[in-house]
């Protein structure tokens, strides 16, 4: 059935204009001012409204088994609440056991996802190093369009790697024409820290930002960053929180590095005073790794995202209810780590970002939708309202207000990090492969609508590292045999 | 008449797409594999190419009276040797004398523009101040499509501003919505350092660097930009030579600063050894101002287009021959500073930066091309090759090399600092408002074709400029009334 | 007569060492574990504490004429508030109204400082230029032992230097081997900011910060150690109060430039909210230049003295009372500008500083006193404690308290911007030319008994920019005649 | 006997001033204008040249068992060349097998040392990790003096620790008031490289800087100093050869963290072009690691050591001969590591940084003794000339000239990375402990005469560390039993 948008402003990445915008099967399909409706179609009146790409979440764990229990938003409740904020699309991590074979934890996600409302992909965690995880990488990246890899470098015990791994993986990836992707915190450190401040006697929740500073993470994120430029493959920092990360992504990115970095809603707007809250469940609600920071951290996040040294915004979507929580009620050390965040990541970055002067609307579509798709690799297919794209759309009302809360959030979780939060600019509807599943506060989000999306190898910033590294191959010194 | 170019692959600042591209009355009319020609297209066969929009050269100086002569391009033969090299639009300046009414001034270069053969527009030089300045900004940006004025912080007891002009000037510029502009060094520093050095016996070109070091660059770049961060006016610093000024900009930009930066094709690859040529005129033909630099200001140029600091290519041609040259021969600073590149702006950038890896073709495009019409606010009339752009195109053959020689180039000019350099990737074919103007070797370039380029002021930037203003205003404390 | 301070621990800046220190006709002339006190000798003893080189303020303003009034403080009761607090010796400035001859204004200023109770010099202002100013300054660098030129860069249509008289003013500085000094804050800004922030209904002391933003600062800072770097002459940057000239400092340090920065004890611990206090007099009494900054430049600045990046602490000491400062009660701009701090500014900073945990003892003295001799070239007449410097020395308790105010200090002004701040370590007896002028609460301070320090040009750094001058001088390239 | 040092200009660390110099029983015993000569005291004539403290290499590697062979350098004729170019102590290192117990391998070195002619102490390696290391490790500074310990982050599959011991060691190292040190190159990208390349037939000895790019090298000197700030503990990292690793230094230290680096003197003044030798034997004579760098990199090292961003210079003096470099003919991972330099280090420092105005003769001073004395904690003991130090001297003749050669050094190598080079200024005689040793061109060296020096822990700067620790130690919240 058709759509048709009618008198709003497109904005995309570029530019602004207005057009009238026509959907089918799923598809843009017309584009201009003045479209007529076929017969049949609904109706979306835009008027006064912008009409943006949907947005795009690359950083989220819907039903993840974590810290001895599971997510509690699933891959149905997740994405429909993301459709009801203006988020069309997710990417998720496959994350596989230590030892656990790649595939197996890929196609046991890959089943969990089946119910999503919205598009989705994966990407795959690199957990542990042989020759089948070797393998396993190329038939991912063959068979399953996967072109991201996640490298853990906290989780000391766990799923952590070391830098051995890290080579291996990443000398993979490089040839396989894949990105890589790393949580960055030095988990040695966090190991060390954890046990130290446990054993001082800070067993509550504001243990937890003492034992993960932003040292660790800046040092992580260097490290990672630099194994990548020897080994020339382009790299993607998820959840930069500090000025240390930035600063290391900064730094390679004006050498001319092919290095990303991704910012959470979350971090650019709350600060780590939370964590010493009177009230224990307030504080352990916003324990998740990287912790928030104090507030000059924050100001340098929203600087690299106008700068454009940060490309993307996510939300890390990792939902622990209280109960949940109450796991470390006495050790920080044993709080699931994780909180909500797809439904609002839109609002309070059209608030906080456009409305303050920070961002252009277009800009505003940059980071949170074109840059996702662009870096990984599913654009024009997703990240701009134009003819031919998928038809994921954001109607956005810029006058509308709504405040944010858990009591009315679609989020299966508790507590909401933003909770309070009267925020200008409004999602109104959202068109997700051309039906339209959230309208003027109606959610009519259907289980199972969404779809893998297979992400290509080899995007277009891998021809230019491939040149690169032609150019400056090195050669043998030809020497006359040394006398001997 | 129809033209259109079948079989290439169209390259955008956003991505690469195979695409036949129609083109009619001047505009692109139709975009898509396997177009029809309309009875009596004209064809070009792209296969194997790249369709490119047309370079803009945003800073060029044809027929300009300076240092006692006239540069010896005309608005004819150059742009008409920038339609022979892909580039399809120049932006020029109108420089008045001091006391000269700017709308005189800018009368008198409308007139030299009229036989151009491509499209052309005027940012406007602000040599003086007076009420009658700040009344003619106004006329320029209401009626005659300006929305860039510029600022000389060099030649002393000619053109340059002192603070008290740049205050002033920016200041108005804001109230208009116009971008300013910056040719930056310190002109005291260049005056004192001139006299010192040719005091010192030092007479021939190789003075021209010695009294124009990279800091007087940086230091003026770093001048004007917190000028205008404390007036909160978008600021565009041209011809960007040095590490000193590049990290001016990107110290502004990591702040969130609106401010963009231009470097030249010449720049990027001219090392400074050029003055100490043992040949007189050698040496003097590459006297310009900022002159070329050590090599490792070229590497660090290079970074900064990569990252992104640097937005746009350009060439500040400005040809004046040997024999104008002379005037300076007992006296470097008597040398009418100043170069050719419009023709080969293009290709060299290909050739040093696709084929090196550094960039992709459509990074490529960005920088030669869309950056400028974006911070000029002429996009998407210029700057893509998209349905209802203007028809500019450059046909780019990545695999045909060609020897660039002042013997052989279209300029009107007896030297050119590219001499002898090989490239590989040549624009076959040129389209200039949908008509072609070169093709394969032959320049069909037609004077008076070309037409002024009216753009309009308030950017897309300035409402975010704007926004951000507002929100930041701050308010007096209300107190009680001091006892006395 | 003699003194003999024993039991004490001394404290240069390479380390510190048990010694007793013996004093004679104002040297010091004895140091070492078990001095015997001569015949008569006067005994302090100092077990338990450290005996430092006494403080030496390089920026203070005795009865300075400014802004239609003149500083509460004379050079005796200024002198003597600063031998309460542990400081022996001050550098003033002496600042010609423009027009006016340098050696006037000389005498003038050495007429006033006959009554000072402690060692004093003064830096001369250029405010102006012409012959006589170029040869006063040679007659003051041979004749009176000045080898330091300050050069204020705001105070608009008063004593504001533009870029051509520092470029004079420079270039005499370095053949004359003096070293150059700057108030860094863009002129012409402030002065726009000013009229402004006035005209839009802010006339309180809260316009004052807002009309003087750091950005004014940083660039003046980085402009003038751009010409000092192209000059060749080093640069001493007064009064630093912001993250944006320490940066413009450290830049140039890290690329081995000699510039040095001085901070003022205010700006480290001081935040700009006191401009928006409700009471007038207390807004007003914080109206100085550089203004006080929001807290993070304070941590910059405390970060950028333990690096070494800034090598001196200084008050810029220059007393208004609160019917002086009435005189803007209706305009800020009329404010007068300017506070107290002689008296505190070692104990704020050794509570600040070293209880912290920021500097050890020995940094302390390096950025109250010896880097300071250093750079001043009196060192070692002062600026340590050992046999042959000038007996000027301050015993500090490091356990005792004292908490600073308005009420108790000898300070000749109604108003403390330390007040109520309790610090722990306090100078108990100081000794000024081997005479015990504070002890224990006792301030024996005498009219006329201070002395002129000589300073002689050519600091042991002259020598190595001589020759890296030297190294560096370009030649110019012999060309055979070009045929004509 | 006596020895008197007549006529010359002592230069410290902190000025220089004429005085002579009176030795007795291996200390300085008066210092001072026109000293007597006591009875049968030897004279050294010093008219017309400087006095410095001798100077002190603190990274050396006499005798060491390395890849398979000795280093051909014993500590006799090790310290007997240093004496002979100035140096009078060195600190080598004790590096223990894996498993090898600490003290073990103490005892050993301490044997070998014996012979040593010159002052000498240790850095103690941490190669692995276990309860006996961080036992014996407290026994080392308790009882042996031992007050640095070394770490290396290269050399994987051998004495590499990875991030797991250093944590641990650097934990220890803090308890017991030891600064830590750190070979910084990422062991594990080393290896990776070094099979690739020598894989892809690079075999030669251009092979080895391949392997070991400055990324390397920044990365790990950036890991070890983030681990060193949040553990908080001092650290001290060893021959920055790039702008990386200067980089991470400059970043940590403007930031306040108690962070030191050494520079060898090779890396400031020999490039990587070296390795492209035709002559076999000429590129594996410079094979050591870190490798020799472009030249860009000896700009910014110099610039570093004159911002004091590296505080000291040593030599890595590692020797060994072309018959044992050919262990590597077919593949340069088998080449020994090392080359000399412990003779020349003060001339070719004095020559490049003191003859081309980048240093003043007290900094050199700094850089080749006085920073080291106090780092290493034997401060004022060493690094100074002064009444109670010990009386280890180098008489320095600025005038004199020298060209340096394999064929006239006193180092028990074929090879010289600095054959050819004339130097001005020229250590004219040694004096060690009292002893003159050198003089004139006659080595008078003493095989045993040199003595352990104990260097005891907490230095100055561990107070300060401890204080900001205590200052910024967290507090539990103290919250309500939450309801169940
Ligand atoms: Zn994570
Ligand atoms: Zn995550
Ligand atoms: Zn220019
Ligand atoms: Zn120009
Ligand atoms: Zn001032
Ligand atoms: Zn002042
Ligand atoms: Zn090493
Ligand atoms: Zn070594």
């Amino acid at each position: 059935m058709a759509l048709l948008i009618k008198g709003g402003t497109v904005v995309n990445a570029d530019r602004s204009f207005r057009a009238d915008v026509l959907c089918e099967d799923g598809k843009i399909v017309g584009l201009g001012e003045g479209l007529e409706a076929p017969a049949g179609a609904e109706l979306v009146d835009a008027g006064g409204q912008y009409v943006l790409p949907g947005g795009i979440d690359p950083h989220t764990h819907m039903q993840l088994p974590f810290m001895g229990t599971v997510a509690s938003e699933d891959f149905y409740s997740g994405t429909a609440a993301g459709l009801a904020g203006g988020t069309t699309m997710i990417i998720d991590f496959v994350i596989p056991d230590p030892q656990e074979p790649l595939l197996d934890a890929y196609h046991k996600w890959r089943g969990w996802a089946e119910k999503a409302a919205a598009d989705y992909s994966f990407h795959v965690a690199v957990t542990w190093w042989d020759d089948s995880v070797h393998r396993d990488m190329e038939t991912l990246t063959r068979e399953h369009g996967v072109n991201s890899f996640k490298h853990f470098m906290a989780y000391k015990n766990a799923i952590m790697c070391d830098d051995e791994v890290l080579v291996n993986s990443f000398s993979r990836a490089r040839e396989l024409g894949a990105i890589c992707t790393v949580h960055a915190e030095n988990g040695e450190l966090v190991y060390r820290l954890q046990k130290e401040i446990f054993e001082r006697g800070i067993t509550g929740p504001e243990g937890h930002p003492l034992s993960r500073p932003p040292e660790c993470e800046g040092e992580a994120a260097n490290r990672a960053i630099r194994i990548a430029e020897v080994l020339g493959v382009p790299l993607y920092v998820v959840h930069n929180s500090c000025k240390q990360s930035l600063e290391a992504i900064t730094r390679a990115r004006l050498e001319g590095q092919r290095v990303f970095g991704e910012v959470l809603a979350g971090h650019l707007l709350i600060d780590d005073s939370v964590y010493r809250h009177p009230d224990w469940r307030v504080a352990a609600a916003h324990v998740m790794s990287p912790p928030f920071r104090s507030k000059e951290h924050q100001e340098a996040l929203w600087q690299g995202l106008q700068a454009g040294m940060l490309q993307t915004t996510a939300t890390d979507h990792c939902c622990f209810c209280d109960p949940q929580k109450r796991a470390g009620i006495d050790d920080f050390r044993k709080i699931p780590n994780g909180t909500a965040g797809v439904e609002d990541r839109m609002a309070v970055l059209w608030h906080h970002g456009v409305n303050s002067g920070r961002l252009t609307p277009s800009e505003f579509v940059r980071v949170t939708s074109t840059n996702a798709a662009q870096i990984f690799n599913i654009y024009p297919r997703k990240g701009v309202v134009q003819v031919g794209s998928d038809a994921d759309i954001a109607v956005w009302d810029p006058e509308a207000s709504r405040t944010i809360s858990a009591r009315t959030h679609h989020q299966n979780i508790d507590y909401n990090i933003f909770e309070g939060m009267t925020v200008r600019g409004v999602c109104s509807h959202t068109v997700s492969r051309g039906r339209l599943v959230w309208a003027d506060g109606e959610l009519r989000a259907e289980k199972g609508a969404g779809r893998h999306v297979d992400r290509p190898v080899f995007a277009s910033y891998y021809d230019a590292l491939k040149t690169r590294a032609e150019v400056l191959t090195p050669q043998p010194v030809v020497r006359a045999k040394a006398a001997e």
